[in-house]
This record gives C-alpha cells, structure tokens and sequence, in this order.
C-alpha cells in the first residue's frame, strides 16, 4: 500500500452551489432551520427540568455548551425537503437530541478523560454517578417525547437505532489498544456509533410527512453517510497540525487508544519501525507529548489525515446524490452544502 | 419519639392463607407463573444477544446470577389473575426485566462498590464503560421489545417508569451522606427507584387483558405497595444481625452514606451523643466496621429494623388490599402471599 496525497479542495464545487467562492458552511442549513430550532430548544428546555435540581444542572451543562444539535437540525431540515407542513417534527428532533445527549453523558464516563474537547467534561463536575443517571433521565425522556408524538414507526426507527449506537460502542471500547484493527470494523463502528443516529434523525422527517418508501429511504441514506463523513472528519481533526488554532484539542484519541482511521492508514502504510511504534503507542505504552508528536509526524508523513478526509468526501458525494431524488429546493441545496461542509471544516 | 417495640409475627397469619403454618413463601408465586417464566426466559436469553461478545458476556454476568425476576413475575401474576389468555405479556415481563437489569448495572457503576451483596460486581469484571454501555444496550432491547408488542400505552406506561427511576436514583445521590433526609424524602426516593417499576410491570397485565381503569389501578397499586414493602424490608435488611447468616453481607448502605428507614428513625429517636455519632457515620468520617457495629447497637436500641418491618407490613396490607377488587383465585392467594413475604423474610 503506498501513500496516496489527493489534493484537497480548499472550496466547495461552483456546481452545487449558488456561485460564491466561500467555503462550505453550515449557515444555509442554520437559516433554514432557525424557525424550527426555537421550537425545538424550548420543547428541550422544558422536558429537561426536574423537581431534583441535580438534573437539569447537570444536563444544561451539556445541553447549553454550544453544542450544533447537528441530528435535530437534519429532522428540521428533512421535513423542509418534503414540504411538510405540520411541527410533530419539533418534538421528535427534541427526542433525537435527547438520546444524542444522553450517549455524549454517557461516553464521558467511559472515555473517562478529565477534558472532553478542551472542556471539563459533566463527570468531572457532577461525578461519574450523576451524569451516568441523568443520562438515563434523558434517554427515557426521549422515550416520552416519542410515545407522546404517537408514532410506533418513529418508535421503531429510534429504539432500534439506540440499540445500534450502544452496540457500536460496545464494539469501539473492545477495539481499543488493539492495533490490528481493520478499517471495515472501524467503518462498522462509526457506523453504529454515530451514523445510526444521523440516518434515524433524518429519516423520521419523511415519516412524520407520510413519504413513500423511497423517499423515506433517501433521507435515511442522506444521514447515514453525512454521519460517517462527519465523524471521520472527527477522527482526522484528532490529528490534524492546525486543529489546535481552531479551538479544539488534540490528540484525545491518542492517548485513549482509540483505532481512528489516520492511525489504521499510518499503521498500514508504515515500515517495521514505524509499526512497532504504533503497536507499543496504542498499546498503551507511548503516550506522552513527545509520542504524539511522533505519530503526527507518521501521520503527515503518510498522508493519512488527508487519506481520511478523502474517504470522508466519498461519504458526503452519497449523502448529497441520496436526495438528488428530491428537486431542487432551498432545503435540498442547504443539505448538500452541509455535507460538504461536513468534509471541509478546520481546513 | 419514643422507641416502638412491635412484636413482628414469625408466621403469616392464617387467614390468608391455605391453613399450614409455614411460613410466607414466594412458591406460590412462583409455581403460578413457572410456565410463562421459561417462554420469558427464552426472550430474555434470545434478546441479549449481540454480535459484539462482550454484550451477552456482561449482560449474562448478571441475568444468570440467580435474581429472583420479580418484576416480569408480577407482570405474569396479574396476568393471570385477571385471566389474560394470550402471550404478549410475555414479551413485556421480559422488557420489565430488562429495564431493571439496565437499572442494576449503572447502579453497580454508580455506587463504585468492589462488592454488590457480597458478589463482584459487573463493574469489577468488566470494567465502568462496558458496564455503563451494555447497560443503554438492555435499556434499548426493553424499548424495542415493547415497540414490537406495539401498544402506545404500555410504552407510555413503562417509558414514565424509567424516567421515574432515573429521578429517583438523582434524588437518592443527591441525599447520600446527608443526615437530615426525612422519612417523607426517603419514601419518596424508594417510591420512585423501586416502587415505580413494580407497578408498572403490574398494570402492564391489566393494559393487555385490557381490563378497566379501576382493575388497572388496582394491579398498579398493589405493585407499587409490594415494590415500598420489598425496598424497605431491603433496607432492614442492610442492619439486621442475623442477615449474615442468609447469604447476606450488611453495612453496604452504611458505608455508602445512603440514608434509609433505620438510619432515619435511629437518627430522629437518637439522644445528643448518638445523633452526633450518626452526622459522622453517615458523614463519611466513621465508616469501620466498629463504627458499623455501633450503629447496628444503636438501631436495635431503638428497634428501627422492627420499626422499618412495620411500615413494610403496612405497605404490604395495603398491597393485598388493593388486589381485594378482584375475586379469590389461586392467582390472588399467591400475590397475596409474596406480599406476605416481603415483609416476613430473612427473620
């Protein structure tokens, strides 16, 4: 296998967008869903409060840190595609962000890391048993929300996709430290542990608007592989020089052990040297400033950031072709944009 | 307040039941719902599996760790008792029994103990993050369960269930190591951790026969009484000096800080010197096994344990009452019995 460096583009396509030079950005997608989103923050913030004060601080923390509330917005968005006219949406975009919310507080005690992305992290602040609690309070809460809406498809689609994220997580935590990891199992990883959620989230528009199979189908396609693009793109930005100047921490995944596909690609396309390094790195036995360092340097040697973000746009090409079945709409060109934004951020 | 001593009666009272004089016993119970118990059983075991090997690994830890299922029992019972001739009680027992199992691991998480009852813990085995994911793993298997058995109430029903617990296990968190919880809190906490799921999986068997409002509320109610009694009478149990020899470890809740029945009233009968005993114990300062020796002295002093048995008969009665409505069956004489040994057991 030998390195391949794939030029990037700096810009988004002229022919998916409106004909400016700007980078891809989320704000189409933002404006097309602000209306939508207040409803959804207000269902959020009332459904989050509780008699016991402990459970909306600790939620709020999470919930008011700035998150995108990416997988909402893509229920938003979805119902916008399909001309749907009624705000059934509103609630379960608030379910969708609840189950998201719920794994976030969960996956913060099983990283177990002090910072969570340069932040305290709620089990640094409330204890592991606290956030471990409210998450069940959310993700029931979630539960609610949905049987309120009345949907038993909408029900199926977010149980089952639930069932698949704590699968996937399962399945990243016994990847861990493990060096032999493929890049299929990886892709099954993310797959479960994020594009489930996304494919859910977008796929429940078209159900709430009464869409045909197809319809419903090409939403569902749409979310699962931005889910993917976005979350591989995560996983370069763990590695990525630059990434530090924009605000976000490094090397997380590193020192945890995580198989991210930068090191899978490195560890593939590396010598005997450069393999025993990584065994011993992810091992857990190298992981000092000074070892990331050395695997970044791997990594830019082997160009495997940029390998990463080449598959992340391959995702993104299928999610925006999934609703080319749709005509062209402002929803439809906003989604588009958000996929390619989804590879081009923190260039 | 003065210290009561109630004679607690060594045999159930012969109204009640078939005229031996043994005493209470969950075999009733037990024998009426064997056949229905192995088909949930079947689901159980069928439900947990996953292609990830840890899930049925951990899950199995605790699933076949000989737990009475109590829960999916009363679902069973009262099924029978209002004479539901179908299976779909089947599968619901079984998502009860998971609700509670995911209940169990991320309480074995959140109390951090090397031990739960003198066992390891699956935290211990397995570690907090497989034991936190695999139980959001259950948590979804009970949602898809029930979404499969497709009736909106019955979710509603155990949906509000889960999101009670949750606040109830917050609101015990948040009254660890604080001395002057209530009795009106602590009943509260249990109604909610404990007593919510025990009417649930009862007045789910009443939603499927589809009974009427007042035989649903009935079965809710006499879960609900049994699920106080059990909790409470577990809590006893915790400073009972004979528990040990059944199989029990004590001192648990003591040196957790958790505030229960016979810490409350030992407290609140207590002079000047025991209560300062008490801040400290409870505190986290005192927590040897002198000091757990101390204060089980001082609960039998004050009878609290006999005082904590008292309440539990009364909820118990209550219990049986509430079942009453219903004409007399090999089915209610066995509901009325578990009731009976809720209160009775380990003496």
């Amino acid at each position: 296998m030998t390195a391949e460096v794939v030029p990037l583009p700096r810009k988004r396509p002229e022919s998916a967008r409106s004909g400016d030079s700007d980078p891809p950005s989320l704000d189409p997608m933002l404006s097309l869903t602000a209306g939508g989103m207040n409803s959804v923050n207000s269902i959020i913030l009332d459904r989050m409060q509780s008699e016991i004060p402990l459970i909306p601080a600790l939620a709020g923390h999470l919930i008011s840190g700035g998150g995108k509330r990416l997988r909402p917005m893509l229920t938003l968005a979805g119902a916008e595609l399909v001309g749907y006219q009624g705000t059934r949406h509103h609630r379960l975009a608030a379910a969708v962000e609840f189950i998201h919310t719920a794994t976030l507080l969960h996956d913060d005690v099983v990283d177990g890391s002090d910072l969570r992305r340069g932040k305290a992290a709620a089990n640094i602040i409330f204890g592991n048993p606290a956030t471990v609690l409210v998450g069940d309070f959310l993700f029931s809460g979630a539960f609610e929300l949905m049987v309120e809406d009345g949907s038993l498809k909408v029900l199926k689609i977010l149980s089952s996709a639930s069932s698949i994220i704590a699968e996937g997580e399962v399945d990243q935590l016994t990847a861990q430290r493990q060096i032999e990891t493929s890049e299929e199992r990886y892709l099954a990883i993310i797959g479960a542990k994020t594009a489930a959620l996304f494919a859910a989230a977008s796929r429940i528009s078209a159900v709430v608007a009464e869409c045909d199979d197809r319809q419903e189908q090409a939403l569902d396609d749409y979310g699962r592989n931005l889910g993917v693009a976005f979350q591989l793109v995560d996983d370069a930005i763990d590695y990525n020089s630059s990434a530090a100047e924009m605000g976000k921490t490094r090397g997380d995944d590193f020192r945890e052990g995580k198989m991210t596909l930068p090191v899978i690609l490195a560890y593939a396309r590396g010598d005997e040297a450069e393999r025993a390094f990584w065994k011993s790195a992810i091992g857990g036995h190298c992981t000092s400033d000074d070892d990331l360092g050395e695997a970044i340097s791997l990594i830019e040697k082997h160009d495997t950031v940029a390998a990463t973000r080449d598959r992340a746009r391959h995702f993104a090409s299928r999610a925006i072709e999934a609703i080319s079945i749709f005509p062209d709409s402002k929803a439809r060109r906003a989604m588009a944009e958000a996929a390619e934004f989804a590879v081009a951020r923190f260039y």
